[in-house]
């Protein structure tokens, strides 16, 4: 057995049995393998952040690792972005790097680069094979420290979401092609940990007290089970419960307690967090702006709130934690009592189409079903005839950004149950990979995926995986023909109008992209739509067909 | 002034007037000081990627630095391949990358990442300004770290090929929006260096000694007169040059005295150095293979080879020391008497779609002009096509990998004089590119992109921004439907042959790739070509229409 077999085979004892692939010549011998594994999916991507955004995606569905496989220096650089976002969504990913053999890195040959140093930019866990037997035990070190934030069993991730991070084994040539030892049994990762007694205790003093408090949940907290221990509480005490913008994977739909989504913009989460004197973390990180501006501050809290770290935001059980608070502040509200209203309900999401607004402790509203005028397909209206239109148990990828800013939540609050998976890192470009994986991960669901046409480009050749696997994923591109977040930053930092050089750098026209073009020649079947009824009948008719289609939908400033 | 204006004023004031772009937040400002300085071209690129190709293309053809426009970590890590390639071309690239405002980086916001780790990895400058009165000279000396191995004077350099270095300039936000000093005035770059005398004299020494003596020259030795040098030497000493396989530029074509490339296996270069006792570095590197294999060497020089280290890699005057030794060991041959067929003819090139074997010293051939034949095309005839079809002054932007590793170079040597830019770093995905960076430095001359299928798609979206600024670009698909080279690769290093899992890794068909449906679909004019005629008639036509078009070339086996 060679040391790429060793790899592999470590890999499936240790629960890995999908790899994303963009190979060259010094992962050869890995490619050789898997004629002889079966039990490993190789799936081709056309560039290396299709594959790590497809692992993260499949990462946050299963809640374990699948394998990248990537070439040398270059083909890690080019996967950097995505693995950036999965490292922010907390994602386990296991990347098997090759190198050169160690004979051929003093010569600096063509390919050769600092692998080592890229890695460690993204990765929580670096390593390379030193020895033949060092290959099993670091490779399934390698496993074991992507779900080294995790919980007991790999299985049992599924139901607790994600909570990982990046290993990356840089596995020189000649130990791959060379005789090598058996592959190393499976490597259990650290049981997840427990809050202590007397913080649960902490925590419900301060949600049953007088003064307002907030929750804000992320990770496994953001599930189900842990969306209805947050109603749970909050039916008894009017707690209110937050979550980030774009939380890596959050759960959404009928009959789910809603939770409401921190506004992108640092006024959104002022006034969202108006009066609230404690802010208590739930396996969340503290509020802070995505970006800093003169005379801003950074971090969102409001001065006159205070932070409590209940739930540190790795390695803790977020759900556990929850329930365990919730048996404290509300014994006598049974999790079968707690029904979608007990969450924030659709106007508090910022329902007709205005910034997140609201405030929290609104009382909970049913969302109106949208009437499906025909009109224009505009900023204002898509949203919502998307969210009527969700079939169950759909996989929501959002990378809609500032088309979704603001109507995504509020129109999906009342759709059929689903998952929405969010831009976690902001590094642009996740939307199509993160949908293949989120596809491979869970055959039997549709994918949707809500694609900003400017992002799109960054990863489309995604786009011909989905159609290279038949993947049941409908991308709906959201073209307003505009780098749009930018020109309202260039308002906000400049505090003038763009000119005419300034604004050619956010414009995506002159020429107009044609998606559908592009995604026919990717081999995904595509059509336009300009209108709301165009967009209802043709998505309508993507979810009725299996396999990927797209649907560029052509919007209209509103 | 704030600090964005002092970068942008001081890279004017250092011949820095083309930026290609992709910002965000943290580069408005730059952003919207192009508004008020339109001596500076921004030039918007849909993916960092194609910001940083275009960035080596450009500067390959001027000698000048570009300089990138690029987000963040993620922005820079979209870029890293492609500076990886501009790295082992020796290009000159001044990167400005925007990073967060220095209080807002212990806040560990969502895009927050080692933008210095990530920069380190293919940068041999990197700095960050530390206050407002660092901009200005900061930013004067990333230019001249661009040109430090260069010569005296930013002008001379279009006459002397590259050889720079990648400067990454890291600029906090509140340093761009805050109030700055003026902008540095110009900050001369070192001048070249000049071989000794006594090593000219040793090197005509072994050129005109008995032994078989070979020279091996990169940089700007592959300009006409560094090839009208070499060519001298060769017409009174008989000795022979070789060039590596892709150098980053290489003058050809008719008139124009024919160098060898070192066949890209190492099998084919111990063919070519067989017999040779002394090879000589003429601003090139000992030829190592691009990759090791079990048992075989790394370094290319037969063992009974002697490697002299004539013109140090970087730095120094290559055309000069030619020109010198030419003068000792030609004295009697003017330049002017120098012929085309003084070089190595197309038949040491490898014509006939072998494997460059051609070993040195063969007699100077005529090129056969290729009929036209109509038949299907395939690896053995597209190349003589286009070599017979080549305009003068083209500039050939060479991606073509497995499909042009035999054929292009004996097809283009009798082709009308033109500049060839090879794929340096073997980091795929750079042809798209750097076509539209040459073509911005060099609107008045025609490029042609040769673009192998699979590395087209890393990079896809530079058609866009072909189409945006209306370049000169034919881009030629040679569409083999697979990764051809990692297919030869699997053989070579397991010995057997591929089984259907390792196969799907490298092919790329179902679904097949319509690139003319791709490239509509980004705004460029495309058709499909299947015959040699067809290839004729489109490559024709497409060059003589002005902005870019490209055509799909479908290969078959052959």
């Amino acid at each position: 057995m060679n040391g790429a077999e060793t790899v592999l085979r470590t890999l499936l004892n240790n629960g890995v049995d999908v790899c994303f692939a963009n190979p060259g010549t010094s992962e050869m011998q890995f490619v050789a393998a898997l004629d002889r594994h079966p039990a490993m999916r190789g799936v081709l991507c056309l560039f290396e952040g299709v594959a790590t955004g497809a692992a993260d995606g499949y990462a946050r569905m299963t809640g374990r690792p699948a394998a990248t496989l990537l070439h040398l220096g270059p083909g890690l650089a080019n996967g950097l972005a995505n693995l950036h976002n999965a490292r922010r969504a907390r994602t386990p990913v296991v990347n098997v790097v090759g190198d050169h053999a160690r004979s051929h890195k003093p010569l600096d040959s063509p390919l050769e680069s600092d692998i080592d140093a890229a890695a460690t930019t993204v990765s929580h866990w670096v390593r390379r094979p030193i020895t033949s037997a060092d290959i099993g035990p670091d490779t399934a070190a390698a496993v074991a420290a992507a779900l080294s934030a995790g919980g007991p069993d790999v299985a049992d991730r599924s139901r607790t979401g994600t909570s990982g991070a990046i290993s990356t084994l840089i596995m020189a040539a000649d130990l791959s092609w060379g005789e090598s030892t058996p592959p190393a049994p499976r490597l259990p990762a650290p049981p997840l940990r427990s809050v202590a007694p007397a913080d649960v205790e902490a925590a419900a003093a301060l949600v049953a007290g007088p003064e307002p408090v907030a929750l804000l949940i992320d990770g496994a907290g953001l599930s189900e089970r842990g969306l209805r221990a947050a109603a749970r509480i909050r039916k008894a005490t009017g707690t209110a419960a937050f979550c980030p913008t774009w939380p890596a994977r959050l759960r959404r739909g009928t009959g789910v307690p809603a939770i409401q989504p921190l506004g992108y913009r640092a006024e959104a989460v002022n006034q969202q967090l108006a009066g609230i004197k404690h802010l208590i973390l739930v396996g969340a990180r503290e509020p802070v702006a995505s970006f800093a501006y003169p005379g801003r501050p950074g971090l969102l809290t409001p001065p006159g709130t205070r932070v409590h770290r209940f739930v540190p935001d790795a390695g803790f059980d977020v759900v556990g934690a929850l329930m365990e608070l919730a048996e404290v502040v509300a014994p006598d509200v049974v999790e079968s009592d707690v029904l979608a209203s007990d969450g924030v309900g659709a106007d508090a999401l910022g329902a007709g189409g205005v910034e997140l607004g609201a405030v929290a402790g609104l009382p909970a509203a049913q969302g109106a079903s949208p009437s499906l005028v025909n009109e224009p397909l505009c900023t204002g209206n898509w949203a919502r005839f998307i969210g009527s239109l969700l079939p169950e148990e759909a996989i929501v990828v959002d990378e809609s950004i500032t088309e979704g800013m603001n109507t995504l939540a509020p129109a999906t609050a009342d759709s059929a149950p689903h998952d929405v998976l969010g831009l976690t890192g902001l590094a642009i470009g996740q939307g199509i990979p993160v949908a293949a994986g989120a596809a491979i991960a869970c055959p039997e669901r549709p994918v949707v995926c809500l694609q900003a046409d400017g992002s799109a480009l960054y990863t489309i050749s995604g786009l011909w995986t989905q159609a290279r696997e038949n993947l049941d994923v409908t991308t709906v591109i959201l073209n307003n023909r505009s780098y749009a977040i930018l020109r309202a930053e260039l308002d906000r930092v400049g505090g003038n109008q763009a000119g005419p050089a300034a604004s050619a750098l956010f414009d995506l026209s002159r020429p107009d992209i044609d998606f559908t073009a592009v995604a026919t020649g990717m081999g995904v079947p595509a059509t336009r739509a300009t209108s709301t009824t165009e967009l209802a009948e043709q998505f309508t008719a993507a979810l009725a067909t299996p396999g990927p289609h797209l649907i560029e939908a052509i919007l209209q400033p509103s």
